[in-house]
């Protein structure tokens, strides 16, 4: 199946599917990146957890591996966004996607060098910041998403209208979306294109270690939860570490309590290290729907398989002599 | 437009449009439910605020007001489930959607007696539950629906897919959607219809209060809160209830102290009597896409004919030669 040409989420990036992998710290590498530009979507590096040694060796090695468009996540917070923007202008990666800070610090400065820029907002606070900021397009990432999070728990059926009343850019939908009925569903609300995380963080080429995938892939409902809202939202998936900042939550902790329990490197411990009990297991609310670890083109498969036999299903429900007949 | 005959929510009910208006407390009395199934959708009315007598009264004043086919929601937790169920056949109320409570108890009895039973649930295990109790209908409801809510905060964008992995029963999305173009992406995840509260409740013929429903068309992003997650979890509207309540929360208050609290008949203070600062707001996420008072009509109205440039914006988003091409 094909997108029409005039899908401009996959025009803007030059790829043949809207379909974006979220860059995940821990889990997108140089080999999910390439992976996902290589099936036809856009991998994304995942900056958040790379010292920018590292990050330039994954660029090199994804340019290696792929010669189709890839490009950078930086979490603007957490990174050393200066050193990672030079990488990216030296390094000739073509799209960055920012998130977790300011759209104006360096939109113009990408643009400048023929990057184009999207932003990952979670209100219309921060979509018309970006839209001032002049960036190509805007990534609307509703409260089912793993990682960090919106404060206003505003979810993706509720994002995605809401951020098209106000902006005609191109919209990439995320939060909670791993089939190709979703992706429809996404699109039924005026996105353009997916970006999609969870799926990818537990597939072969994931960076992950095999324990965290496992432990995502046998989760239940209920079994992911936005939690340090104190601090800054995040969604995890439950386990001992979880569990205890959970409790210390509803016994009323303060911010520096929970900033104490967290510490430092979690995420690595638990997402790289495979740490079950001990680490941060940052994922989103759609692990409840996997089961099993697939590749990057297996997944890219029935994400096309998904959409199309959904399109179908959606034009079996209408009845078009009828809808013609009173529009 | 009219959906397809095989529509089998609209079949099911026999009703011109697979909308159905949630049966609210406060809210959905018989000026609403006759009003909605006028318009071609399902009226429900909100047994969980009304003494048997009351109920009997509006359900006699709904058949007076429609010859359409309506329902009566009933809550199984918070009614007088027999007394109400009585009303209903000697009533001859058609269709009854049950919910908070377990399926099993009067799915049969109301069934031998012609009566059409929907269930609501927020998770697999109760609509496992449902399915085995032999309702004739599923509405699955995410964690963007005023009211009270799964403990498990699963989104609508997440459940309606899985409810949809095993179980092929008509199926109803609940939770969020106030546009046709929401309508759209339940449909396209598989939903047959969807289940529309928060934008009947602030309609010219809901009988909520005026200032509730003004308060609920200012409100903004983030302004809905899931919160007593200790007792019932319930999505409640910003005031100093619920900020008091939020704060006691964040404090650490046991169950014991929120209950007292909460107290008694403050949905009734909030919805019905419009005190905003002592009342608990019940309303959906929805809220932040709502900006006026419409009537029952303009709502449908402005519901079919967002479906159908929602489906007409899907339809050129896709390439058919290019489809067909593929599959």
């Amino acid at each position: 199946m094909y997108m029409t040409s005039s899908n401009r989420v996959a025009s803007l990036f030059g790829i043949r599917y809207p379909i974006i992998q979220g860059g995940m710290v821990w889990c997108s590498g140089w080999r999910l990146a390439s992976a996902v530009s290589n099936a036809g979507g856009l991998g994304l590096l995942g900056a958040g957890s790379m010292y920018p040694d590292v990050l330039r060796e994954h660029v090199k090695r994804c340019k290696e591996a792929t010669d189709k468009p890839f490009g950078v996540n930086l979490p603007l917070l957490y990174a050393e966004p200066d050193e990672v923007i030079r990488i990216v202008l030296e390094e000739k990666v073509p799209i960055v996607f920012t998130s977790a800070g300011s759209p104006a610090t360096y939109t113009a400065l990408l643009q400048s060098h023929g990057v184009k820029v999207a932003h990952v907002v979670a209100n219309t606070r921060f979509a018309l910041k970006a839209v001032s900021a002049g960036v190509d397009a805007l990534v609307a990432e509703g409260f089912e998403a793993g990682g960090h999070n919106g404060i206003e728990e505003t979810t993706t059926m509720t994002l995605i209208p809401l951020i098209r009343q106000f902006s005609k850019l191109p919209l990439i939908a995320a939060g909670g979306i791993a089939t190709g009925s979703q992706m429809l569903a996404a699109m039924a609300m005026g996105a353009e294109g997916v970006q999609i995380g969870t799926r990818f963080a537990v597939s072969a080429e994931s960076s992950a270690h095999p324990a965290f995938k496992q432990a995502v892939l046998d989760s239940a409902e209920g079994d992911t939860a936005l939690l340090l809202k104190k601090l800054v939202p995040v969604r995890l998936l439950k386990n001992p570490f979880s569990q205890a900042v959970k409790e210390a939550e509803a016994n009323g902790a303060d911010p520096g309590v929970l900033k104490e329990m967290l510490g430092r490197g979690r995420p690595k411990k638990g997402i790289f290290e495979g740490d079950l009990e001990q680490g941060e297991l940052e994922i989103g609310q759609a692990a409840v729907l996997l089961n099993h670890i697939e590749t990057v083109q297996e997944i890219f498969d029935d994400l096309i398989k998904g959409l199309s036999e959904a399109k179908n299903q959606l034009d079996r429900q209408f009845n078009y002599p009828g809808l013609a007949e009173n529009h």
